[in-house]
């Protein structure tokens, strides 16, 4: 095995040149292999193998900077510098995480998780750099989905005036998780067909005297005034923009990566290298279902199919459903999506409704404001997107959306702890940030057949309403509860005792198990299903103050801003002294792990909250 | 006057051409007149006079629907639909509003106060328009510092893929409110002095055809496998991105305008139509200092001088000075602005460290994760940022910053109400976003005096924190309190009396009035400068809770995440149940106006809260 000589950074400088091609193989099947038991990222990773390769030979870790953009197909990194056993326990609770992490290694300069960041931290780094005269490479590794960001065109628009090197490079694939939308993809796919091409300013005068005719072309573009000015050639768009461009560049060919490499790292500007590879690389079932091994379950080898396989259905499953089969009776339904096609579940709705399906790339502001303007327009607009991702689009819903008013439905997939995507996916903030404002309403369903409800509910809502929901399998218990839902209004599931839980959609569950545990103990609790986290159902709470000696607020969200905290204000507000726990994710960020795990660790767990109800309750 | 005839929308369309040129003029003088008494956004109006008209001679309202971007330039717009007689009450309580406004009239379509949204929004009315079988026009008017913003990228990637009709007006003068930066700006420069060119598919051919050896070229253009496939014009990097570009047009040729409108309304695509135009055209003051005729305080038309004179210095002065000395003491300090560099009042930085100082354009997000790259690189970096803008980098903060607990100063200026520019410009909700972001650390001071002591304290801290500080005069109240700045302490400025006032920031000022008064009543009130929003001082908290009776928390911020609840929530954790009245903005966005009419609107000014505490206290 020669991946056993790669202990440490920079040790693939040693290997002979006849090595390269079956370390790539060796690392390509470690990746398979490991992937295939632990899940995580395949076919991203697969696609950068010889890019990586061909970065750790030229460059030099940890004095180089690399950052990586959205940083999911670091895992090849990784390997290179020294973190080979860490693929044992990737994403595991306190194991390897699969995204960069400073603290994980010094040849990570920068955490990324979220999309289109590389460039603008790496214009930081380079800046740095240039003040404290320091020489060594910065290079951010961006995939062509991620340039649908805006933040980074706000970035390229900045790099335009280094006056220094920076290298940037295009991991051009043509998908995001989904194939990529957009002029710029209309763009790059362009280019890709187009020969490898070296530096604007050199080439353009000697392409041209290539062509019959062209010196006097170039004569007369000289002199001419009118809007002629230069020729077009690959890369324009960003040559415009003041960026050198170099490529198309194989990515999988090191030895040309490392030659274009060299000539870029001459420039004193910020320098592009389009880079194309292939998504899944390597393992025939991630080329051919690249989405399906973008974050893979654990699966087996021979074919690709998952270990296990899903009996229940989880809460996308049911949007998904639930869009399709409004979609058929309101012609006004029209969906968004930030390039999650599948993973909100919007591409059936897509399929049968393909003109009012909109994957507007990876562009969570646009997608906000976009479905103002459709909502504006009259259309009644759904923006699916995940709990952590919409934090980008803060702004536009309390700015766009909820200063008009506007009636736009938010699905807000993976709320709560996520799992193994860890800290920067962790969806534990969206009840704080929506919540503070104004004219939103914000609902969570304890089960599969409330999400179903809460989105017909939310349909025919006037004015910015958001559901959220966890990741993974959808709660199928409680069903014979299933009251109509009302604007503002809890379900009180169970009334008994002295003790009142009002749980958060996902917290329901739990609370459920904390009921019959503390019955098993001997004392009762009511059940309260909070529905609406705003507005806050004051009738329903006042009551229950008074009936219950003890409440226990449950939610899947930091403590700050969070349920409890508003139930705690208004209770105070009224001179209500009923004692309360607040049950939520205290002021940290959580990481990657097992959800199971990560719950006892934040205390979300329901062993620990009967621990916490009974030791307050007996001492009452 | 021909002013006169126009009274509701469209009527500018029964004026002869001839009146055209007097009415632009009359037009000017109005807005000079009016904005010099009232104060309001003068230079970007007197920019667009003439494509106002042209767009109002051109289109018909309220059918046809304009979105423009940011909103202030919409003045004329307000003017040719009805609205003349607002201008005596612009942007005063009650009165009109200095932004487009849904609820003002049917001609204003959609609501903007941030930049960089228009695209989004006008996708969006065009979509809903198609699939609603309308025939109307879409039109968005953005500005060349508007499309630094990243969210415009976004939607222009989107915009690229319409096959209806959709016409984006580039309205370009050069400026942000400073002068723009970055690629874009560089090549739209590149553009404004090309001659005016339409279309580029049926342009190409005829322009090469009228160059000696041309149509050889044309030839081997359409033959050639090599890199060189198409010639460059302008509007090219529009034209690559899929959006059919006309221009540039003189802005202030109402022909040519409407013209240019013409074919561009003919065509089935995006159209982007660039309009150069003359930011505070007419006014010769404006002209030459269009930065401070911006966003202008009443002035004196004779010479354009303010009518009052500052004669006490605003947080933004203390900030500048500060930053000036601290960057002559420390080589690692870095300051970024995302366009503002005299409203953050960086320009004196900018002057003497030209190299550590950054104007990155209207792109907030890209701001902060540049910051976090600087500081993962070993500087200091300082963001100087609207509160209400800093919103739309909440997720960099959360993830980019935050995550990795990196040393970025925040310096939130305009924190709280801001008067005139309305509900899109209060900075109420940061200490909320930011309060629940794990890491954080928040400040804001009492007066100008410990905004200087903060900022010296940040530069040492390490990890993000935050500073927030009022739009207007610094208070220089209290300067004979001036303890020490330490991590998480609060200060006690008055010990006496069974109420404690919990003030954060701005709010001391009103807190030490309130004292006042209520001592004349008979009681007394303890005074403390909260300092630290994040972390909570709980050693204090917990003595003054033991010690009093009555508890007030004053903030300039909604109640929901704010201080106050944080408060409550802490000391109910430790069952102490001594009484709170928590003073903050009620859940609902705040109009334009007055700050003092508007504190009492919400309550926040003194004498609200010294009855609240009056009426509680005696029937405690």
């Amino acid at each position: 095995m020669i991946l056993e000589k790669i202990n440490q950074a920079n040790d693939i400088q040693k290997l002979s040149k006849e090595e390269w091609g079956p370390l790539a193989a060796e690392i390509r099947q470690f990746l398979i292999e490991k992937i295939s038991v632990t899940g995580g990222h395949l076919a991203s990773n697969l696609g950068v193998v010889e890019l990586t390769m061909a970065m750790h030979l030229f460059f030099h870790f940890p004095e180089d900077k690399v950052v990586w953009d959205v940083g999911h197909q670091a895992y090849t990194h990784k390997l290179l510098t020294g973190r080979r056993a860490g693929f044992d326990v990737l994403r595991k609770y306190g194991g390897m995480s699969g995204f960069p992490k400073r603290k994980e290694s010094e040849c990570d300069c920068f955490d990324t998780g979220h999309s289109s960041t590389s460039i603008s931290a790496g214009i930081g780094l380079v800046k740095a750099r240039d003040l404290q005269g320091g020489t060594q490479a910065v290079v951010s590794v961006i995939g062509d989905g991620a340039l649908t960001g805006g933040m980074a065109y706000e970035a390229l628009n900045n790099a335009s005036q280094l006056k220094s090197n920076f290298i940037i490079v295009l991991n051009d694939n043509q998908m995001s998780i989904a194939p990529n939308v957009g002029g710029m993809s209309n763009y790059l796919n362009g280019l890709r067909t187009a020969g490898a091409y070296t530096g604007f300013k050199e080439g353009l005068q000697n392409t041209l005297e290539l062509l019959p005719g062209g010196e006097r072309v170039i004569r007369q573009l000289k002199k001419t005034k009118s809007g002629l000015k230069q020729l077009i050639i690959p890369g324009m768009l960003f040559e415009n923009m003041g960026i050198t461009y170099l490529g198309p560049v194989d990515g999988h060919d090191i030895d040309q990566m490392m030659k274009t490499f060299g000539e870029a790292r001459r420039l004193k500007q910020a320098v592009i290298i389009h880079v194309k590879t292939v998504k899944g690389k390597g393992y025939e079932p991630a080329e051919r279902h690249p989405a399906r091994f973008h974050g893979a379950e654990p699966f087996q080898i021979e074919n690709g199919l998952p270990k296990s396989t899903r009996t229940k259905a989880n809460y996308t499953d049911v949007f998904s459903t639930v869009m399709r089969k409004m979609g058929d009776r309101d012609e006004k339904l029209v969906a968004i999506t930030a390039a999650m096609p599948d993973g909100t579940g919007l591409k059936r709705f897509r399929n049968m409704f393909p003109e009012r399906f909109f994957d507007v790339g990876i562009a969570e502001e646009h997608a906000v404001t976009f479905a103002a303007g459709l909502a504006a327009g009259g259309m009644k607009p759904v923006v699916a997107v995940y709990s952590s991702f919409l934090q980008r689009a803060y702004d536009q819903i309390l700015h766009d959306v909820c200063i008009q008013n506007l009636h736009v439905v938010f699905a807000i997939d993976r709320a709560g702890l996520v799992g193994s995507d860890g800290e920067t996916h962790q969806g534990i903030f969206d009840l704080s940030y929506l919540s503070s404002i104004p004219n939103m309403t914000l609902l969570a369903p304890k089960n599969k057949w409330e999400l179903s409800d809460m989105l017909k509910f939310a349909l025919k809502y006037q004015g910015p309403i958001a559901i959220r929901y966890p990741r993974g399998e959808a709660y199928d218990g409680l069903g014979e509860f299933r009251r109509p839902i009302q604007t503002g209004k809890s379900e009180v599931i169970y009334e008994e005792g002295e003790i009142a839980l009002l749980a958060v959609g996902s917290m329901v569950k739990t609370a459920e198990q904390v009921r019959r545990r503390i019955k098993e103990i001997g004392y009762h609790c009511s059940l309260v299903n909070v529905r609406f986290v705003k507005p806050l159902d004051e009738d329903t709470i006042l009551e229950l103050a008074k009936s219950h000696r003890l409440l226990v607020t449950l939610e899947e969200n930091v403590r700050c801003g969070g349920f409890g905290q508003q139930v705690q204000d208004f209770l105070c507000a009224r001179g209500i002294t009923t004692e309360l726990i607040n049950v939520s994710i205290p002021d940290e960020y959580v990481e990657h792990g097992n959800v199971e795990l990560l719950y006892q660790e934040v205390g979300l767990d329901a062993q620990t909250v009967v621990k916490r109800i009974v030791t307050r309750y007996v001492s009452m």
